[in-house]
């Protein structure tokens, strides 16, 4: 099969806007300082079973936790934007900050954060993490060398992802969109309708209350 | 994480009838000879981007796809009825039929197959097929052991699954129902809400017309 560049579990707002900056499945509170992104986007994905989190043996095991269980299957790499890997702007000054993420970050892949400014590599457990200053193309065809095989992963945030949709290389993206409006923040879009000349568009209504779009390409 | 017994990808009629003896994700033409099953059941898995049998690249990535791609995520090993392994009843006589897959079957695990009449294991590839005169019990009990820490799949036919429904030991099913009348087979049930005693459901339209039901355990 051939590898694909695959959006995953993105959280949006009912009014379009992303969960800011560095959130994402595995770091859901990113943005611990801004009280106003609320946990309201992820609960549908920390009530499943298959959420990484957690520790015992209850959940959902409906629909939702589909959504959630798919995250990693054949991934061999992911790209996300510098915002989602930490706070800290322009020259990396800080290098003991490695990730929100603790010592096993939950990729076991290698992770492309595009960044202008130069860092090395470094690992944590299974999860390396490069630091790549490259245009979308560029770094899509790194990590796709990297995934041996496997799908790409765009990981966020919505800049990121917005930049490879305008650069046209996604090719599957299920985005959740949570009951709730935000009002302010980074928009993924002013309608998902603004996608449909280059995707298909499945709208899933799920028993939790979010919804599942699912895009691929045309 | 615990290891469960999942029912995944089980086709049936909109009036409670399974497939028919034999047939399953993988051969959903077992019963070639009964042209009253219709592929109609099957349609909307043929139709995925993941569908096993895909040569090229198209394909469906929707809802409709996560189900088929989930077929084979963290199965260490499947049990199935002597009905679904093949058509041949009583003692095993021909022991050149190996099953209805070929030389490559696309289980990739140990599998078990129920029967009270002995025959030593085969392998064909990467699949063992091991032949059981147990109980559903030790069945699942010899299959956990095989799956080395993943779970089990029950692959059916009907009077399997509803044998293992009785002996209360499906942790998880998902049921697809086609929107198409048999009018006779083996029925699964008279209706899914049989099980709500002792099972979440969550009913999930999809739009190919197929509803997926996904039981799980209270």
């Amino acid at each position: 099969m051939t590898q694909i560049l695959r959006v995953q579990n993105f959280f949006v707002s009912a009014d379009g806007f992303g969960a800011g900056e560095g959130q994402s499945l595995e770091q859901p509170f990113g943005h611990a300082t801004n009280a106003d992104l609320p946990a309201d986007l992820a609960s549908w994905a920390f009530a499943t079973a298959s959420w990484p989190g957690r520790t015992d043996s209850s959940g959902s095991r409906g629909l939702d936790d589909y959504f959630v269980r798919d995250f990693a299957r054949n991934i061999g790499a992911e790209i996300m934007g510098r915002n989602k890997f930490g706070p800290q702007r322009g020259p990396w000054e800080d290098l003991d900050w490695k990730g929100w993420w603790g010592d096993s970050p939950p990729f076991h892949t290698p992770v492309f954060v595009l960044t202008h400014h130069h860092r090395s590599s470094f690992t944590l457990a299974d999860t390396t993490f490069h630091f790549l200053d490259a245009s979308p193309a560029e770094a899509l065809q790194r990590a796709t060398e990297a995934a041996d095989g496997k799908d790409v992963r765009l990981g966020g945030g919505v800049a990121t992802v917005r930049q490879f949709l305008e650069a046209d290389l996604v090719d599957t993206m299920h985005v959740a969109v949570a009951p709730v409006e935000i009002g302010r923040g980074e928009r993924l879009w002013n309608s998902p309708e603004d996608l449909l000349d280059r995707f298909h568009l499945e709208t899933v209504p799920s028993p939790s209350g979010v919804t599942h779009l699912l895009f691929w390409r045309r």
